[in-house]
Parts: C-alpha cells; structure tokens; sequence
C-alpha cells in the first residue's frame, strides 16, 4: 500500500499514470482470485463483504443479456446481519433454515424448503457461510450447494470468516458466488470482492454510473485499499496450514486452561469443527457486558457476538438459533498470526481472575 | 491516515481500541460536515460519491418511520453518469432536463416538468450538480432548489467537483441532500459522504446489514479512508478563497498562452462561472483520443471527457448536451493546488508543440 501511495493514478484513466495504477489493481486482482481458487476476472471488487452481500443477494440477475428472476432466498438462521438482512429482496421473500443445537444448518429442512419452492415464479438462492462468525463453526457448504443445485438453485457462500483460516476454493466449495472483505485477512478496512464461478450469470449491479468492474460496480476504484487486499490475499494464501496450526495449538492451550480456572464454563462450537482462530464462550453467571468491561479493564479486548452495530452488546441470535436462553451472554476471543504465546498467557491470567471474582460475587450473594 | 493506521480499532466496537477509532471517525465526521456548512450527525460516510448517489437516488423514502414515495427523477443532461443512471429509479422514471448551448440547465424547462409532475403518484425529485466534472461549468443550484421546493420536490445536488474550490454550503445552495468524493479533495479514494440537510426525511438504506451509521449504511467503516477524508475535508476547507485565486491565476495564464499558440481552440465554457481548476477545450482537427497520447507522450496526463469507465475514451455526453456535434473531441486540463508555474509552462510549450504539428498535417494532407 505504501508503494501504492505514490501512485497518483486513476485505475480507469488510459494515460501513463493510468496504466501503472491499472497494473497495480491488476495484481491485487489475481491475488484476490488465488486466494479463492477462481480466475482473476471473475472477481468485482467493492467497498466490504456487506455491499458484496447487498451485491449478489437481489431478485434481479442476468444470464447474458436476459433477465433471469429468483424468486426466494434461503439463508442459515446463523448468517451475518448483511445476509440475513435479505439485501435487495423485500422481507416476505426471505426465509430462515434452521441450524441444530450444534449450530450447523439441518440440511434436511433445507432439503424440504427447496423441494417445496415454487419454480414457476423464479429460482431460489440460499447462502450458507463457510465459518460462522461468533462461533467459528464450521457449515457444510459443499453438500448445501449440492442440494441447492439439485433443485436449480444459486449458492451463495459468505466465507469472510473462513479466507486465511482454511483453504478455499470456490469450486470445492460448489458455490455460483463467494464474497469476503479484505479487513478479516489483515488487509485495509472498505474493500472486498464478489467472486462468481463465471461472468454470464451475474446479479443486477448495486452500484451503477461510470461502468467500472466492467459494469458489475460503478465508483473510482478504492486503489490503495485495493493494493492493500491484493497483499493481504497473497499473505493469507501462504504457507496458510501452517500458520494455522499454530493458531490453533494457541486456541487450544487458551481454552484447556480456561477449562482449569472455570470448570463450569461453555465453550461454543468445541465438539464440532471450527476456524482455528475463534474461541467463543460462556461463564454462568458473567453478562457478555459485564464481562467485556471486566476483560477491557484487564487490557484484553474481547467482543460480545459480533461488533456490527455500533457499540451495541446485543443479544446473541446465533446462540438462539443454537436453541439456547437467548440471555446467555458469551465472549467471543480471536487470534490472528500476530497473537504470541504471551498474548494468550495474559488472556487465561485474565480469565482466571475474572472467572474467580464471579465465583466470590455468587458465594456472597 | 498514517496516525490512524496505528490505531487497530473496529469503530463499532465498545472496548478501548474501538473508542480510540471512533473518536477519530467522529473528528472526520466534523470535518467533513464543516467543509459544506452542514451538522455532523447529518453526514453518511459512504465508499464514494458513486454509492452516495445510488444511495440517495431512490423512489423509497423515509419520513420518520413513515414510508415516502418519490415518483420520479429529473436529472440536468449534463449530470454525472452515476446521477443520469438515476440509481434505483427505473429507466423510465427519469427525465433529463436540457441544458442551454452555454451548458446550464434550462430552468423554464425544469420548471414546466415540475408544473406537469403528477403528484399523486409521489414527490419529484431533482438532480443538479454544482460543477460540472467536464467543462467545470456552474449550474445554478439555489435557483433550481426555489423551483423544485415550490413543487414539493426533493433537491439533490453532486457537489463532487465543488468542495475545495469554492465555498460550498448545504443551506446557501438549499438542497435537501448532497454528496462527494474524498479523493476529488486529495483524500484517500474508496470513500465519500452523503450528507442530509436534516434527519427525518432519508433514503431507505441502499446497503443493509449491521447497522453502522445509525443503520443507513451497513459495513465496516472503512476507518483509515475515513480519517484521510476528514483531513482532506479540513484542508479543502482551509484558505479557500486565496488557494483558489492562484489556481484560477494559472488556469487563466494556460488559456491565454494555448489561445497564441492556436487561435482555433475553443475552450469551452469559458465565458459562463466556472471552477477555477478546469480547462476543457477542443483543438480543431485534433481528435480527442489522438490528442490525449500525444500529451501523454509529452508527459502530460490529459482526460478526454470524464475517467469513469475503464480506459475507455468515448464521445463527451456533456457537449452533446450543449448542442455540440458529438464527434467533437475535447481534452481536460485539471489544476490541483499544487499545480506550479512551471507545470503549466510545460503544459503550454506541449500545447503549443501538437497543435503546430497538427497545422502541419493539415498543410501536408
């Protein structure tokens, strides 16, 4: 990003200037695509995974140059905000596949809705995360995606969580479209991309003027952050097993000793497969802001489900779709590459006294 | 920027860091605000003028919780590509308003559309830029807003090509909403505002998700970007008067020295109020594409029209619309303020150099 800075040009400028800044977008472009195993024109940048959400989730699609309508979406009961918000479907044209108690979409009631979908008004869509973001549960995509092909239907997959993490590959994955932001992966705030398998079935543009994207995506291009994505992607896509089994011994030792200082307490997700770098969990006992200002004052910054809305300690609607109290509060604790041992050990030190107090503030009670 | 990308924050996020970065996203929404006379808590941060344009173009609106519909979009010919799109507005709900051979919109015109707008069907609503990005020509907003508001219309005014060089304020021009870019000041690209002269009356939200700037732009903020406009905005808003004579200074020394080196030229607009930055001028017999490689092999980056889409250099819509035959070519000169004497001598001795040598062709043909 820094070499970028003293790139004055517009991507979409055909002078000299121009082109150096093209040849950079270029670049990012084929990094963002490794990245995700797909080909470097099949990628849309824009300004988040919420836009690109926004983007791909509409009634709206082409195939070619004729309209082509979808009619129902389907989403997991434990997506993100952005998808579950239905983007530009209206609110009656959403419905929510439920999740078992071990927080993975019942693919059986997934089956049952498609089979039940009316074709005649259009296809259905049905988007299903790779890695959930509160929990770091994994969801099994591919076999949604085969269900949802079955029945002539999109998939759309949020793997914004998952890139970095774990290898992804669009085409594994069986999904039409991918989309992600480049800030999960270490790479600037306000950009991200759509992926899509090909470039003949692609949703009515969002964000419409001068035609950059090739259409798909008007705006001057977002350039350093683009560059910035571009570096972040090419990083995440190294060496990524075993950066990530370092994450994950980390995350393991965190939570063995957790387990040591509270006996009691729940950790989401810990029987069933999840992104290496998530550890969310409960203390009985301990409110999610009670706890978030108690881990704040011992220098620990930790997040209470997800911080999407602003400054706001909600309620959990992934736990609740997991069937549990919808007032259990739980903290969620995210490594990255740059989390060290002793980051963690200052993490169980904290944990251990906070966990402690509790146990004193109940016998006093 | 650089003091920002320190700062590890989430802006939404309620711990230390992400109060650290939201105070920061506070300051830039002050800057921003003061740079067009406008309240802080009335500036959506958006990923650039493009977006806030699609954004505010909408048939939906809100009045309160109240649904507010908008029947109909009246763009000025001469308007943006991501205003003449008309957003979310379907292609037959826009009507272009013409402008004069001078390049300002025909207000009889707009005023007898408004006079035949149906009202039962809905508000109308007007788009008209302050600048224009090709000939930087001024339009006259206050005038257009008199008219659209005895109308009951809504006033939308792009005002992208304005802030920085000239004092612009959203009360003075009476618009109900207006918008920009960040990288158009000499801030960061990826990022602009769309800002409201109230809170009441707003668009239904064009990205939805997690509910970041108080639910009408959803995403992450895109904090770094956020920061660098901010700065840019508290720059553009700086010494404006005195900064902006020295460009008109120079932009008027260019176009006296380009008038004796070719008596044909045609500048357009140059007898009407324009930015002081902007030279838009035709060489006869020169094409537009031709011209700009050979300024580019001059060392001077040229636009032929606007840069929006990629590398492509079409016919100017905005000479079009003022009555010119459409295959006139037509180069822009853009001064920035640090633009230098020397800068523009380079400029004028290149200017003078093609378009003898164009003389030459034209004796040898």
């Amino acid at each position: 990003m820094m070499t970028a800075l003293d790139l004055p040009g517009n991507a979409s400028s055909v002078h000299n200037e121009g082109r150096a800044a093209r040849s950079a977008v270029d670049r990012a472009r084929r990094q963002v695509a490794t990245l995700v195993g797909a080909e470097p024109t099949h990628v849309t940048f824009t300004s988040g995974a919420t836009e690109a959400a926004n983007h791909v989730l509409t009634p709206n699609f082409r195939m070619g140059k004729s309209p082509l309508a979808v009619s129902r979406l389907y989403v997991s009961a434990v997506e993100h905000p952005a998808v579950r918000e239905g983007g530009r479907f209206a609110a009656d044209q959403v419905s929510e596949v439920a999740v078992t108690p071990a927080g993975i979409i019942d693919l059986g009631a997934l089956e049952a809705m498609l089979q039940a979908h009316d074709r005649s008004q259009g296809l259905p869509m049905v988007a299903v995360m790779l890695v959930n973001n509160e929990t770091g549960i994994l969801q099994p995509v591919a076999d949604a995606a085969r269900i949802t092909h079955a029945h002539g239907g999109l998939m759309i997959c949020d793997v914004t969580q998952a890139v970095g993490r774990m290898p992804v590959d669009i085409a594994a994955l069986d999904a039409d479209f991918l989309f992600f932001s480049s800030h999960k992966i270490g790479g600037p705030k306000g950009v991200g991309a759509l992926v899509s398998r090909g470039e003949v079935l692609m949703p009515a543009p969002l964000i419409r003027g001068g035609g950059q994207e090739k259409g798909h995506r008007s705006g001057t291009e977002n350039f350093y952050s683009v560059v910035g994505f571009g570096a972040a992607a090419e990083f995440a896509a190294t060496a990524i097993t075993e950066r990530n089994e370092a994450i994950a011994a980390l995350r393991d030792h965190l939570e063995r000793e957790m387990r040591l200082a509270a006996a009691d307490v729940v950790i989401h997700g810990a029987d069933v497969a999840r992104a290496p770098n998530t550890s969310f969990f409960t203390l009985p006992g301990l409110k999610a802001e009670t706890g978030q200002i108690a881990f704040d004052i011992e220098g620990v910054s930790l997040s209470a489900g997800s911080a999407c809305s602003s400054g706001k300690v909600g309620e959990s609607y992934v736990l609740t779709a997991m069937g549990q109290d919808p007032k259990t509060g739980a903290l969620r604790i995210s490594l990255g590459p740059e989390t060290t041992g002793d980051d963690i050990a200052r993490v169980i030190a904290a944990f251990a006294r906070i966990a402690g107090r509790r146990k004193l503030a109940d016998t006093a009670a």
